[in-house]
């Protein structure tokens, strides 16, 4: 082992998984006496000092939560929505007599530099990460130098549910568009058809198979036939628009469409609008304004299960009888938000 | 005067403005060496004592700046500016190794009770404010406690450029109006409409100011023909198409429409769209997706003023010989970006 004993280094002496040892650190009563003296002798033995601040957000004094600020998308509607999730998080955050440390980075590497000037520094108690990936360096350094963190995202790796890499919260996507779907399915359409972001991110394969579910159970079409309903578009207002017409080109006409992103749904519109209804994604302020159904992301929800993850204020679901349960992460509902009047916005 | 001297308090016993104690404390290079040592005495002879933090940032130390973060607008979808000069602000304050702080405050009185404990707590250095108005509660209580700050928006006194409360740094919505004006006249239109906030706000006034230059200078009508010409209406997207529909019912059809905000011009554009051409403010995604011209700010210079203000660097324009300069605000140009191909949005 290096010189510095990390987070690996207790857990392979003390015989328990990563997160235990974090749980050891951040959230104590999530583990069994004898197993926290157990990781604690090793702790001891090794000479681990996890970062000093890292664990002050359990005390009384305020303390910092360090998060990235993304590059602003100058293209595309929905970039906004990290910036309401800071909103909330700020809003919350200052009830509760926590502060917010924003800083930049140019990519993971220069973010991991910035957890280490940070931390270092003990100017941050704890980060909170945005738009986290399967494998993300980024979690890997802060597990491994114990460093107390939640994400806004899920860590798309198997266990999620039942034994996450990390404390995390996300929104449920999938519900999100088998709601949508099912709504237009209730309205008696049937060939509903769906615009998504090419495969392999996980937010985008995520919301597809709400549709597909909801299509499956509903919709009475085959596999076969719900294959000439779906196709994939970057996340631009133009693509959306050309998305559409591969789509009706493709499949023949549908009866309605749900798409992973307002910017989609808003390109749809301006060729479709006022025919056909189409649900977006994030009820962003143009789907308001413009009057289309979209999918709203409970980012106050989301922005208090990070802040009730930080603090360890699990509430009644802790259950001591097991190292690692559901108060590791938070799903959360999002909610259809329905405009079935006409839209304001169609073809010319 | 009470127990706690304050920054008027020295200003009257050295018999030097508000402005001159302040710069003193924050940009002594700026005031003469007599004058200085004046003011040095009175707050000597006083007791007087600046915030600890306040003059933190002339320092190596790695200083922070707060900003208050602003409820989130749902309606309209140009509120996205001020999240949009944050990360600018962030961005450039991270490559000088400056640190932002976020808080949110109810209202005015709420956002001092927060500047009292961010400095009293020598959390912060300096404060950026957002959304000033003419006699700001905020303004008012950071002179008058010497802390170093910087607003986004001008006072909207009298003496604003020549003699300003306090460094300030803003966009010429005027000169963006009169550009976006005078693009549409140069294309041979001569009826060009406005539709703008109700009158009494510094920012809507001021672009309507550039309207009205443009068309006395080029149209040829008069200002009996150009009352006929504006009407105003709440920044959201169905008021921008009701206002286009009172607008041409009141003046007859009109050969273009600049507009205060990309919300409004929106609206218009679901009336109007692809008849006239419509010219919004803020350029946002909206404008950008579909395809509207549209004023830009220029964030990342306004956030670069701010900054050079902020750490006094002031560069060549100091000038030593008077006591309140250009130094001490910046008035940064909008940039119209044009977008003359048809719109993706017009009438269904």
């Amino acid at each position: 082992m290096g010189s510095q004993p990390t987070v690996s280094d207790v857990a392979g002496v003390a015989g328990v998984s990563r997160q235990t040892v974090s749980n050891v650190l951040n959230a104590p009563e999530l583990v069994r006496p004898e197993t926290r003296e157990r990781v604690q002798a090793a702790i001891h033995s090794l000479g681990y000092r996890p970062h000093a601040s890292a664990r002050r957000l359990r005390t009384q004094k305020s303390s910092t939560i360090g998060i990235r600020l993304d590059p602003i998308t100058q293209d595309g509607i929905s970039g906004s929505i990290l910036d309401r999730f800071l909103h909330a998080l700020t809003e919350r955050a200052d009830r509760q007599g926590l502060r917010m440390l924003l800083f930049t980075a140019a990519g993971p590497d220069d973010e991991i530099e910035q957890f280490r000037r940070l931390s270092d520094a003990a100017d941050v108690d704890a980060f909170v990460l945005t738009s986290t990936f399967h494998g993300d360096p980024r979690t890997e350094w802060l597990i491994e130098h114990g460093q107390s963190f939640v994400t806004f995202g899920r860590p798309w790796g198997i266990d999620d549910m039942t034994d996450p890499e990390h404390l995390w919260v996300d929104v449920d996507g999938r519900s999100g568009l088998r709601d949508a779907t099912a709504h237009l399915l209730s309205q008696g359409r049937r060939r509903i058809g769906f615009i998504g972001w090419p495969a392999g991110s996980g937010t985008g394969d995520d919301r597809r198979e709400g549709w597909l579910e909801a299509m499956r159970e509903r919709s009475g079409l085959t596999d076969d036939e719900l294959r000439l309903l779906e196709v994939a578009a970057e996340d631009r207002v133009p693509f959306g628009a050309d998305a559409i017409r591969r789509l009706e080109a493709q499949g023949g006409p549908v009866d309605g469409v749900v798409c992973t992103s307002d910017s989609l749904a808003l390109g749809v519109l301006t060729v479709a609008g006022g025919r056909i209804p189409v649900v977006g994604y994030d009820d962003t302020p143009v789907a308001a304004s413009l009057g289309f159904s979209s999918v709203a992301q409970p980012l106050d929800e989301v922005a208090a299960g990070v802040l009730e993850l930080l603090t360890g204020a699990h509430g009644g679901r802790v259950r001591p009888d097991e190292e690692v349960a559901d108060p590791r992460h938070r799903l959360v509902a999002p909610r259809l938000v329905v405009r079935d009047g006409p839209p304001l916005i169609g073809p010319r």
